[in-house]
């Protein structure tokens, strides 16, 4: 069981800090979603009170050995953040890594300022803040966040061990993996156009490495977005030409920045063009140019060295399908003791699983973490009974959670 | 199926409004529980913020006829208070029977002051405090309780819904049945002395139906917490004599209580003996008087016409264990994928049940009502596929919640 992930997500490593990655990912369409603002107020590793408890959560410089764990997290939304929770209270630490910048996965990602009202004892809690909340419960834990990385290869030991590489080359050697990546890692939403993958990452981009490489290009940039238009902002005037294209009249993008490229268009140093991308050209293995249908339905050939697309994330399985589990409809099917997939030592929980009733709710994942977290120690100690404590009368409990000395 | 339930509680029914019955089951033994100012702070019929939402908690009057209802809950606990919620986003409105004369069930009656650290994204919630939060959470679905009944006779019909007796006379007749009944039910600690069972509410008395059968007579009181004190200072004066017997000289009762009854003792219009009872005395079928083992070791017949003991309240499974569920270890099985018992129409989650893997936590029974509440409406309506809709964009789930119009 070894596989190379495909379309490995690179999402917040090298992203430029301020400029969000999430504005245009809302899924009902609307605007909103998280600016740059928000996603400040809400970073975890800014926050002070994500260091109450007397435990840091750090996310570490890359060690040049793996790191040896006894649980890796893969995915830090509401399941997989309990699940360090769970675990925890067992005595067991664990690493969590996570495509995304920040915590919280499809609530940060997909529906943040949104209320939802079925997670027990909240009668109303926004998703940011369900997030904010199990990353305070989860401080005591002390868990240790990788974010920006997609696991990209999972390959069992000899020794019944899992080493895990991720994308960002993080490297581990863990006794146990807890697959909590809900729909699947988040990767941006490709122009879709027939040919352009093979330009991606050379003259077809979704993200910024380096925005010096645009200097001095003719750039064609996709998107409604804060992204977008971020990057239309910034690289007017660097670029040798600039055309924005845009689907339609509305934007997500911040109000502010729509009137600033609205007047560099005025201003004539750059173009703007409603429509959609058609096609590309190109001549000699090299990319020419994209051809943009208009919402006129004039189709307008745009020469470009580099064309840039944010559209958005969404949510996608990746290699997760390829690393030998049993699936059923793109879920990765575990048993209800134990939440075990198909791998020992491999466990699953929230969205990505499936078992018979399964209902895709932020609960069962909590639920799922709780029972995994105990198979998780029996599997670890198999030697050793772990017998159900309370958190209300066990003091071991009660050190672990920085409540009493 | 049929089973008269035997001991039957009737705890919180003609009981004294103002004698709170918690206080001696701290299950720690440590002093405090809820008096019954604590009680009053908390009564949901009390306080109107359970009648947000739009609805009322009600409790009504017994009707002549047996109420109809799709759903038929039986215990408050936490689990039993979030399947009203499950059910209610569905479309589906529940009656809820319990024991106790208030919601809660164990996180109420046995640890009301104590926090609870592992209720996903409640990072500390004291007990008392989750029931608050899950009273508030489920107004809106405008759940109907019965509170101090208990179900005594459980029946399935020829048109397959079933037939439900309460302690209290209350009918039902009920489509679905959920037993969220945890522990069981709240029973007081009997005196647990040889032949004293023959007497139970005769001249052994747990409750006080009618203070006034006490008056004129000899009197025997047994407690150290506020019902025996207060009943105590209550009845001296008006009982021929009276006896307060307690094992140990530190009192859980209220100082002001202790302190009073050390008064009328002072004043000589009452005894009082350290010690337990040791034995019953009787002459022709009827109780003349308890063996007292005083502290000191001396063995005191003290002459009664009645016996008061105020030892708290415990849980049994009670009736429960009658209705031909299959069990295994005192709890009822269940499939993981309904919660539904070995009786087509019966579920059963929270502590009281079992299946591989189960751990009695509170965010299990949470969970299990979730998938509960699904199989439910299935079985409700079997050609109706049930989908899942999310509170946070389903504008018929908002509806239920009252949230939108």
């Amino acid at each position: 069981m070894c596989v190379k992930g495909e379309n490995l997500s690179k999402v917040g490593r090298g992203f430029k800090p301020n400029l969000p990655v999430t504005a245009a990912v809302n899924p009902d369409g609307r605007a909103g979603g998280r600016g740059a603002d928000a996603v400040a107020a809400v970073d975890p590793l800014e926050s002070p009170q994500f260091f109450a408890g007397g435990s840091a959560l750090t996310v570490p410089s890359i060690p040049a050995t793996p790191i040896e764990t006894d649980a890796l997290i893969i995915g830090a939304g509401p399941a997989g953040l309990f699940q360090v929770f769970e675990l925890g209270l067992l005595g067991i630490k664990s690493h969590i890594v996570d495509t995304l910048p920040h915590p919280g996965g499809q609530c940060a990602e997909l529906y943040p300022d949104k209320p939802i009202y079925d997670i027990p004892a909240l009668p109303v809690c926004g998703a940011q803040e369900l997030v904010d909340r199990l990353m305070q419960q989860i401080a005591p834990m002390g868990p240790v966040f990788h974010f920006g990385e997609e696991v990209a290869e999972l390959q069992r030991q000899d020794d019944g061990r899992f080493f895990i590489r991720t994308s960002a080359g993080s490297e581990f050697l863990a006794r146990t993996v807890v697959v909590a990546a809900g729909l699947g890692s988040f990767q941006p939403r490709r122009l879709g156009v027939e040919g352009c993958d093979a330009f991606e990452d050379r003259q077809v981009h979704y993200r910024v490495r380096s925005a010096a490489e645009f200097h001095g290009k003719r750039l064609v940039i996709f998107g409604g977005g804060d992204s977008a238009l971020d990057w239309v902002v910034d690289l007017t005037g660097k670029a040798t030409s600039l055309v924005h294209v845009h689907r339609r009249p509305e934007f997500r993008a911040a109000p502010a920045s729509v009137a600033r490229m609205q007047q560099l268009v005025a201003e004539g140093r750059m173009s703007y063009v409603e429509g959609i991308a058609a096609g590309i050209r190109s001549e000699d293995g090299r990319l020419t140019g994209v051809t943009v249908k208009r919402t006129d339905g004039v189709l307008q050939d745009v020469p470009a060295d580099h064309v840039l697309a944010f559209f958005g994330l969404h949510p996608k399985l990746g290699p997760i399908a390829e690393w030998g589990f049993e699936l059923e409809k793109k879920a990765i099917k575990v048993d209800t003791a134990k939440f075990q997939t198909s791998v020992p030592g491999i466990f699953a929980i929230g969205d990505i699983n499936t078992y018979p009733g399964k209902k895709k709710l932020i609960l069962s994942g909590f639920h799922e973490a709780a029972l995994a977290a105990f198979a998780i120690a029996e599997h670890l100690n198999p030697a050793k009974k772990v017998h159900l404590q309370y958190t209300t009368t066990s003091p071991i409990m009660q050190k672990r959670l920085g409540v009493t000395e």
